[in-house]
């Protein structure tokens, strides 16, 4: 069950806001993003996000064997790699801002016996089924990576997260969590489906082709998020979704990424209603699905600049802004002080 | 004169972006603006701002006495005041970002006996002429303000700025803001006024009138940057402009607020053709001017979160977008060294 962030606290910090040194409404989404954390931390003035931690999600994706994709698999495990050596883009943004990084393999195909066990601890399966021939993963699977998710959270709290953030690692992961939005949202193939890492037109074609199969193989399975999960999404993806949900059942405010971010947020809605109120959104990404996804969760990210890297970095590059909301709802003056 | 930015350079942090182990464009803005930083700054690798130096222009303008603004001229004292005591918005922001800060009293219709005198160090005038029915100041004024703008930017190079912002305080100052982009631009007054701090319907139709009168009674004058300073300025709108210009003959690399910083950039461009390209844009602004200031600069902004608190807060809160940029261009992996 999901509490909501508090009421009065909200109202506090809404009149905080008001009372502020400036003209009405001239932080713009600033404004509304101090009042959102001031609710969900619990005091008017709350300190800002201070142990903010991110988790990537890895895994891969039978689709990407079948055109949807402008990279090979094997992208993801040297990827993997990179995160762990800090070379990555949101390993870099990590760094800038304070933030802890973890990566976690729940679905690559692939091993690293040479990295760190805890890497591979909650790994479910060696990459997903191509979801427009056949599910993703079993039922039993997906209950694993829920539970994994789960565990993952309740460790990121235990180390005293404030905010919480979500990211992905895994070539032709835009497939299956178009199709989970477009399955929890009812909504068309090609109303979800975009371009991915950059694909063409003729992928993207082929691509439409897949999620369209895809939904039409599950049916009505969509009405139940464990089938849902177990016919269109993956071992990552479910676990970011159980992830995000055990967050907000914990209290704690989760900072969404871009597309597989929001189709996790998305599934975490579903699966635990009312845990949106604890999400922000860190960044709009240049996927369609990740728009409709938003629209349907009421939340406007903060930084718009076109990025469509995934991992968690347009979470990342938005953590300095949230930072500001809170310390300018909490440090400026107000009017009654200056006048 | 201006000398460009390094295209060498500029060519050569392209290069690097695109051998980045993402997909090509993944970084969206931030790519584009680590490839302008890297081309200010001398080097495909060059680290992030370090000494990043805001200065706040404040001055009072004679139209707010006409019905153009939702605040009296009196709120400019108390925010300078602010300013000093950092409580104000740009402030808070500053400290969160390691962002000198200082204020400058141009033209403030005020004294401030009881504070540090450096601050009225440039002091032009109190306060503007109302620019519908009279110059905002003589030429012998606009000669000593943009000498201030001058000297300001040599003084903060001095300090050793990688960065400089240049942001405004003053009661009123959209307007004469909004009439030199009209001037400068060729636009009509309906198309550069917005509602600043947010006046209503009607002050709005009457701080159309009073730019569609200043445009008239200014005619061609503003074919020349000292005429249009002197008929549509202000002392501080004067100064921010020649201290924006006078940063890039000294190839120091510009972040711009609001309206008003981009008011003073499409000045500094028409004083020193060629300015612009040391610039970059802060935020985008609610004022349509700004809009049209930025389209014709060729500049987009990196955050858009409906900011309209002006003092530079807008390019403040940008920094660490800017500081990501330089950071992934020079700390991420190439796909030559993954693969």
């Amino acid at each position: 069950m999901i509490t909501p962030p508090s009421p009065e606290v909200r109202s506090a910090a809404r009149e905080r806001l008001d009372a502020l040194a400036i003209p009405r409404g001239a932080l713009g989404r600033l404004g509304e993003t101090a009042v959102w954390w001031a609710a969900v931390r619990g005091h008017a003035t709350a300190a800002p996000p201070s142990n903010v931690r991110a988790v990537v999600f890895a895994g891969d994706h039978g689709v990407a064997a079948h055109g949807v994709s402008a990279y090979p698999s094997s992208v993801t495990v040297a990827m993997v790699r990179a995160f762990v050596t800090g070379v990555a883009g949101v390993s870099v943004l990590a760094r800038q801002h304070g933030v802890a990084l973890r990566v976690l393999d729940l679905g690559v195909d692939g091993e690293f016996p040479d990295l760190d066990p805890a890497i591979g601890a909650y790994k479910v399966r060696r990459g997903s089924g191509a979801i427009h021939v056949e599910d993703a993963m079993t039922v039993e699977e997906t209950h694993r990576a829920l539970e994994a998710g789960r565990r993952i959270a309740a460790e990121e709290i235990a180390a005293g997260a404030d905010l919480l953030i979500g990211g992905d690692m895994g070539i032709g992961n835009t497939t299956p969590a178009a199709a989970l939005i477009a399955g929890v949202l009812g909504l068309p193939a090609a109303e979800v489906v975009g371009r991915g890492t950059g694909i063409d037109d003729a992928a993207l074609a082929r691509k439409i082709e897949v999620v369209e199969a895809a939904l039409r193989r599950a049916g009505d399975r969509v009405k139940d998020p464990v089938e849902l999960l177990t016919a269109l999404g993956s071992p990552d993806l479910a676990a970011q979704a159980s992830f995000l949900a055990a967050a907000a059942e914990a209290g704690v405010p989760v900072l969404l990424d871009g597309v597989i971010s929001v189709a996790a947020a998305t599934v975490a809605e579903f699966l635990a209603p009312g845990a949106k109120a604890w999400f922000a959104g860190g960044h709009r990404s240049t996927e369609r699905a990740q728009w409709r996804a938003l629209e349907a969760l009421e939340i406007t990210p903060l930084v718009d600049v076109g990025m469509r890297l995934g991992e968690g970095s347009g979470a990342v590059v938005a953590v300095p802004l949230v930072r500001s909301a809170a310390l300018l709802l909490s440090q400026m003056a107000l009017l009654e002080d200056l006048m």
